[in-house]
């Protein structure tokens, strides 16, 4: 797995000949036990690599689209999983164990904040806050095509742009942000509130 | 290809298992030619996205650890390469086509700016400035391990450290670089010279 801007954050990456960008998952280290977000398959070398970080604990999904290769990852670990409430009837937790539904505005037990997403292509997809407040994660709504910036989903996958557009104003407003990781493209480091900033002012525009 | 912060400019990884980075080549598309830069292999897939775009005319590699796959690229495309030419007396360019020697400071026919590299693990490792000026390119002395700040090759790999430090205060003190791209790591988008500045105070200190 590939160093992040923190001792305790990690990630590894592939690549999606579709879109042209990399899809990403994230690993954070903690001693009450390692988080995983949107996991994609693990290869021989990074499962070495995790398990000398302490192996998996919590899986964490930002929404239904964002399964990927959880299932594979919780019967190699016997990690609990959490999903968005807000996201519950959808089919894609079959083969699942969902330890934890998540909501807008929960707090979790390992600190993370959860912030509610609308406007996105499923109705629950969460953006989650690590402490201290200076990392935030964006699985869907929010990506990075083009490095050093944020851009939106397309708007052919949007189910509703203004209420997305409202979505990106609030994460806009959380001061202190200076990392985006996103779960699609480039992640934007040291300028994450001020390229959360520049997303909100162009769809103001738009 | 992934998109860069450019619409002319991309780039393709491959991720390094032992030093837990990926490795990056870059695509430059110009009227003139288009140009890559230490290229690694290419799939299938970045193939034919480097043919849509026009194919390659000219190859430039950074330092002589780094010709990576430049002989296919050249057998591929009949591409001509430039090398640096401290590193002319190296045994790797053997297979290649050396169609121009590339010196510190030397203006390129295709507008990029050469700068002298010491104290690296060859002799004549280059640094290039693309045109507008926006856009540093380091090969291999300067790296992002840690995502959002730079770093130096390993201290057991740098051939003279203080002339190593000397070199890095020499790319902190360009002037507006918004992008640090970097072969090995992740390249820093935004605050380049920043991030350069960082660097260059850092060795002072160490």
């Amino acid at each position: 797995m590939k160093s992040l801007h923190r001792p305790d954050l990690w990630c590894w990456s592939e690549f999606n000949a579709e879109r042209n960008l990399d899809f990403h998952s994230y690993f954070w280290q903690r001693p009450e036990g390692n988080v995983v977000i949107d996991p994609l398959p693990v290869s021989e070398h990074d499962d070495a690599h995790l398990t000398s970080l302490g192996g998996v604990a919590w899986i964490l999904i930002s929404n239904a689209d964002h399964t990927r290769a959880a299932s594979v990852m919780q019967a190699r670990w016997g990690a609990k999983l959490a999903a968005p409430k807000g996201d519950a009837q959808l089919p894609d937790w079959q083969g699942l164990s969902v330890h934890s539904w998540m909501s807008a505005d929960q707090l979790l037990p390992c600190g993370i904040r959860c912030l509610g997403l609308q406007g996105s292509k499923t109705p629950g997809e969460l953006a989650f806050v690590l402490p201290p407040g200076d990392t935030l994660y964006c699985g869907d709504l929010v990506r990075g095509q083009h490095a050093g910036t944020l851009n939106l989903l397309p708007p052919a996958r949007l189910v509703d742009p203004r209420l997305a557009a409202e979505s990106v104003r609030k994460l806009a407003n959380l001061l202190d942000i200076s990392t985006v990781l996103v779960g699609d493209g480039w992640p934007v480091f040291t300028v994450g509130s001020q390229a959360l900033r520049a997303l909100a002012d162009r769809l103001r525009i738009d």
